[in-house]
């Protein structure tokens, strides 16, 4: 086991009555900016459950933050911020308006000349305004670290951040608020939560049995939960365990002590850059290209991945099997795992990998993958689904 | 699963080089309390390591704490915390010195007349000197949780009480602290850690996947490396994965959303007040006995258990041989398990069972054990092992 530091401290308000519990967590005197997305929230009666929490308190809001947030909009929620003297931001929603929100509550107080630098210039994010989340879409765990990733429009560019102020104060995690979700939306919440445990499992044996075995739990619950949440949305259990897989996937509990990969996400990324591609598909689109091109390296975890949370055995426990077996979940959710099927061709995807040559990056667990394994991955997640 | 709330404030400093880090932790005119038992610390290198790496603060030092920490004990650390301004505590030890501290850290900024008030008053605490842990023995898992076990010599009684305010700002993990311990104590915090697990699994089925495969997990892992780290102490690895099994067996993850059962450690901690038995080990003669005692009610979870945690299927899965298997653990690590080993005869426990008449106490998830069920218990206990 390597050596590490743990720290959360977000506390978790989970259940069906914690809405109503919001009031509790907040200084009387607080001046609370809303910030959410599309306005889902208004037709499901969210909006209504939380604006009745807050009816003692002074509350502002921003609506409109985009999946994949922009750093444009969310200057201008920085800008409602400041005008309204804001002591604390509530978000409600799923990893975009989470993530948007922490960018908010970092750049609000941020005293350099331009925001942006927070992204690219390794700023060490200091101060934050306070803020809270209401959990509405189960996928990046963001509720439960303090991370995010924000894009910027003009150049097509996603960029993470992160810093220990931008933990969430608490997060409210009903499960009753996923009820009315799309399906493509749930499916892509269950494949990312999948990928985020794979970037921090999927490496090589590290003598770390209590990480290894959370990562197979969850997984292992995902495969059981996933598809029967799809078909019943509506069913409490499922949904609650959904949204505890999707939370307990990336809190920083099972990087504790390992290496980590994260190569899938940093490849995904830049396909929801340049194609707009929902963040869940592109990891599901990328990890069996990736898997399949570094088997061999991650042999040893694949097999243990594929006989303890597959149940495969004997002749049937081959790297081939097992990858198949994961592409094939994802396909069970109804993700698209090609990106032939998005309609793209090896020459769409050439500055992506041009990209990653500019960067000079190595990426994975052993820092071995560059710009020309890129590439090899993306042939291999181009090519048609076996038939 | 049942809705909860989730709050761990607690920073892991986890590895070989965290020791020299704890200056960090601190503030620069802090006047710092060490708190320690009977002085192993200052055989095995421990302390002078700490007294350097505290060696640019005002250091005062309270050393003696005994093992089921006394009342009457923590009672003059009391008196140095209040004489020397003390403004952070420094835990050095296993979960007695750490319980020990919790209430002295605690009933040093009690505004009451009498600090014992804490534990038998259900006083809730709202205020404490900030305290840190260098854990040298794992086992209870005090390091990363807000409650603790107190005795009072006079009554023979121990006494549970918690508070948010009384989670470690910090806990330093280092492995190699552990090298040295005694085997027993190492064999009574393997069973310790179980025990806590099971407390929190060993119930009903509740719909709570991830936290049955977390609690299964950490239960495979001691299981795994229990029985090897007593055989190889000077073992990195295996120390290092048993000390983080017992840190997340009893940090509030496993018992979130599900009902707990803590009978166990209700019977247990009154064998160690009566017969001065290491908490440790009361489990393992308990545990075995209230499983058979109660092997109708919790059966689906036994047999979940047999299966996932000892590999049972078929004929050989049954209630009888998984309390056997778990039973025989910890026989394996060295620990007696009936009573009868101990000396103890039916009229010795009487007093127990009295004590929980005159309480009228019902224990477990189903709030069904009550005095006649603890008498069964101990009476199962007190025979002898099966031949």
């Amino acid at each position: 086991m390597n050596n590490f530091e743990f720290f959360n401290p977000v506390r978790i308000l989970f259940g069906n009555d914690k809405i109503e519990k919001i009031g509790m967590q907040l200084n009387p005197t607080d001046r609370i900016l809303m910030t959410y997305g599309g306005g889902s929230i208004k037709k499901n009666g969210t909006y209504e459950r939380i604006k009745a929490a807050l009816s003692n308190f002074s509350v502002f809001e921003f609506g409109g933050i985009e999946a994949n947030p922009k750093y444009e909009t969310l200057m201008k929620a920085v800008e409602v911020v400041k005008k309204n003297n804001v002591d604390f931001i509530l978000a409600i929603g799923g990893g975009s308006v989470i993530d948007g929100t922490k960018f908010i509550a970092a750049a609000s107080l941020y005293e350099g000349s331009d925001p942006w630098d927070l992204l690219i210039k390794n700023i060490v994010v200091t101060k934050a305004i306070p803020f809270g989340v209401v959990l509405t879409l189960p996928a990046t765990g963001s509720e439960m670290n303090s991370g995010a990733v924000i894009s910027r429009l003009e150049t097509r560019e996603k960029y993470s951040f992160g810093s220990p102020v931008l933990f969430p104060k608490f997060s409210v995690l009903d499960p009753t608020l996923t009820f009315s979700l799309p399906p493509h939306q749930v499916a892509n919440g269950i494949a990312d939560a999948f990928i985020h445990v794979m970037e921090q499992y999927m490496t090589f044996p590290s003598d770390s049995p209590i990480q290894d075995r959370f990562s197979e739990s969850i997984l292992q619950t995902l495969i059981e939960v996933g598809p029967q949440t799809l078909k019943n949305p509506s069913d409490y259990s499922l949904r609650a365990n959904f949204m505890w897989s999707c939370t307990m996937a990336l809190n920083g509990l099972l990087s504790t002590g390992v290496t980590t990969d994260w190569a899938t996400h940093m490849i995904g990324h830049e396909l929801t850059a340049f194609f707009g591609i929902d963040h869940g598909a592109t990891l599901a689109a990328v990890y069996p290209a990736l898997l399949t091109e570094l088997q061999e390296p991650k042999h040893e975890k694949i097999i243990q991945y594929g006989s303890r949370v597959w149940g495969l055995s004997g002749a049937d426990l081959t790297a081939r099997n097992v990858i198949n077996k994961t592409e094939d979940f994802f396909r069970s959710l109804g993700i698209k795992t090609r990106l032939c099927e998005y309609g793209l061709k090896q020459e769409d995807v050439a500055p992506i990998v041009e990209r990653f040559r500019t960067r000079g990056w190595k990426l994975g667990e052993r820092k071995n993958i560059n710009h020309e394994v890129v590439e090899a991955i993306l042939k291999r997640a181009l090519e048609p689904y076996r038939s």
